[in-house]
């Protein structure tokens, strides 16, 4: 039994506190730098445009030599060069009239419109100045942020680097991904590639280590080599029967802050740290492990890697009704069919093809037991 | 002047039609699969779990043998084995007792629980049978779902063929990025890293060619030397200048579908083809660019890539008025602060900063005349 229950929401806060943005940063190339976080306010070095550019096709112009032009009183100009968008105006000329509003005669150009100075022209600096700030620090770089950055000519930038996640899966029965065919009692090892296709898809990097059997020593091992990391994530063993050693190992080597958490699935989750290090130890079950991921370790995550942690909700009608254990937030595979949240009616935590059914979960929050048929809930598809 | 402007709805329209499904495939090992879409079918080779598999640690017993058992009147077991959860429960045994409903005296097992058959053991197959198919044709593969399949013991699986996105950037202009310093009149080429970046997130694979000047014939010929993408996308030269040749050259090449769409910053926009292969020719204006990227070429590339295309919208109020051209699509960048969404004030389809300053946009329909401040709006984050 566990000596004492975590409720879900206070569990989820420790371990958040427990992590801190990553201060690491790395020169980056910035074709690489899609979805990386600006660790320093970049200041742009040079002026966008840096010289009056056209932005139309037409003519250069001194805008004062076309002023009362209209069509029934045109202004005729020896003084004007053609020009095409994206151009350079020539010096000289402070304005562009366009193709439509003019006529070539000769070495005449006859204008039916006055421009205004700077009209049809994107004057220097309009666009960024030298020395302005283009991104602050904590800004996520997006497609069009890094097509910004290639225009002010900059080849690489500084990004705070990825957190850096050791996975560690646990498990006596466990045999590498088709290394070889089963006996009986033994098992693929997958919550670890789970874990750390999570991991990754969450803006981390994944360092994951080969099968750890269950055994203390060598589990003891594992966490001391993965000191590095900026969490380490235990997987397996981590209930309070004979061979779960995950918990002790972590309080003989640091300090168990958590054993047991009020949500279901996902109850065998233990939280703590070796010296700094949050230290996560998630249950072998995969549905609980992916439970934990999402409520858990996905904000803390998204936290060390400076990254906005909202899921996208979709409020939609519950089909049938959910039963839950009131005091625990329960996490209910659902799939959406025609908008409607249909739970998915299997209890145990280890039948994986419930997952494969399901577009994405509702929350049950604690102080709720099971949610009525017909009622709006909010939610989360599986990313 | 174009000659016929296409209305924005009908323009997204004849493009996601021009777009087939890729029906290539590729065997492709289960770890790299992330987000992948399977192509064909997934049936199961194996029961999964493949033994009766302990849910419990306790031990397993005869179940018959329990009959009648309670705490007031227990029964005592010599036929009996401990065991722990994940372990296969042994040939003769049915059920599993927990730890906590019984009792070892020596070589006696005190029960103070009647258990069924099959209490506390995850059947052969239960999760699932041998022959079920596990994925559908059309199913995009998340963590848990690799997880899955890695448990069935499979190493890899057929999936669809990322669809292959030429990517063509025109404009005698350009410089390759930060390749050297910059005249008067010239750019960086950026429009092509924005597409490519793109692209990649959209789930197909990126084809950048070199920078082509504006020249019919080294842009006939860069079409020509992309015909075996699956889509074709020319940045550059798309409007009805003297220099914009992208238009004719398709024209001439293959058909040239639309040529000009109602719609606000994009309008230099053309669709057509080159024998079957849909082309794109986007306006080199930075913003209008990534505005037509979002409204035509996401949901002609997420077609392609058997994707959903939906993105994530949030419902928030406008916090100032947006003006609009009545029979035109605007796409109106705007920051959400504190939940209310603002637009940005900036006309000119090149002021990339206001982009940067963008969180996403919203999309007036053709139908408005603007939007009034205060009115609810769907924002769509750039991604």
């Amino acid at each position: 039994m566990f000596k004492h229950l975590c409720g879900a929401k206070e569990a989820r806060k420790l371990l958040i506190d427990l992590c801190a943005p990553v201060r690491r940063t790395e020169m980056l190339p910035i074709a690489e730098c899609i979805d990386r976080v600006v660790s320093k306010d970049i200041v742009s070095p040079v002026d966008l445009p840096s010289f009056n550019r056209a932005a139309m096709d037409g003519f250069s112009v001194r805008s004062a030599n076309t002023r009362g032009a209209s069509s029934s009183a045109p202004v005729y100009l020896q003084n004007f060069a053609p020009i095409r968008t994206g151009m350079a105006v020539p010096e000289g000329f402070d304005a562009v009239v366009m193709m439509e509003d003019s006529v070539l005669r000769g070495s005449t150009l006859e204008i039916a419109a006055e421009v205004h100075p700077h009209r049809n022209v994107s004057c220097i600096g309009e666009d960024i100045h030298s020395e302005d700030i283009v991104f602050k620090e904590g800004h996520r770089l997006r497609p069009p942020d890094i097509s910004l950055l290639a225009s002010l000519g900059l080849r690489e930038i500084m990004a705070y680097a990825r957190p850096k996640i050791a996975i560690i899966p646990t498990g006596s029965e466990l045999v590498p991904v088709a290394a070889r065919s089963l006996e009986p009692g033994e098992a693929y090892e997958t919550n670890g590639l789970m874990a750390k296709l999570y991991v990754e898809k969450w803006g981390c990097k994944a360092l994951k280590s080969d099968i750890v059997p269950d055994d203390p020593m060598k589990i003891r091992q594992a966490m001391d080599s993965a000191q590095d990391a900026d969490m380490i994530i235990i997987i397996g063993g981590t209930s309070v029967g004979e061979k779960d050693y995950a918990p002790n190992v972590l309080a003989e080597a640091g300090k168990l802050l958590i054993h047991g958490v009020r949500v279901q699935p996902g109850k065998p989750t233990a939280f703590g740290t070796i010296r700094a290090t949050p230290v996560v130890c998630l249950p072998g079950y995969p549905v609980a492990a992916l439970s934990d991921l999402y409520l858990f370790v996905r904000p803390a995550l998204k936290k060390m890697a400076h990254l906005n942690d909202s899921l996208p909700k979709i409020t939609v009608r519950l089909a049938r009704k959910i039963a839950s254990r009131p005091g625990y937030v329960s996490v209910v595979r659902v799939a959406l069919r025609d908008g409607v949240a249909e739970p998915i009616m299997v209890s145990g935590a280890g039948i994986m093809s419930s997952v494969a059914k399901a577009d994405g979960f509702v929350i049950v929050p604690e102080e709720r037991e099971g949610i009525e048929a017909g009622e709006m809930v909010e939610f989360r598809p599986f990313e």
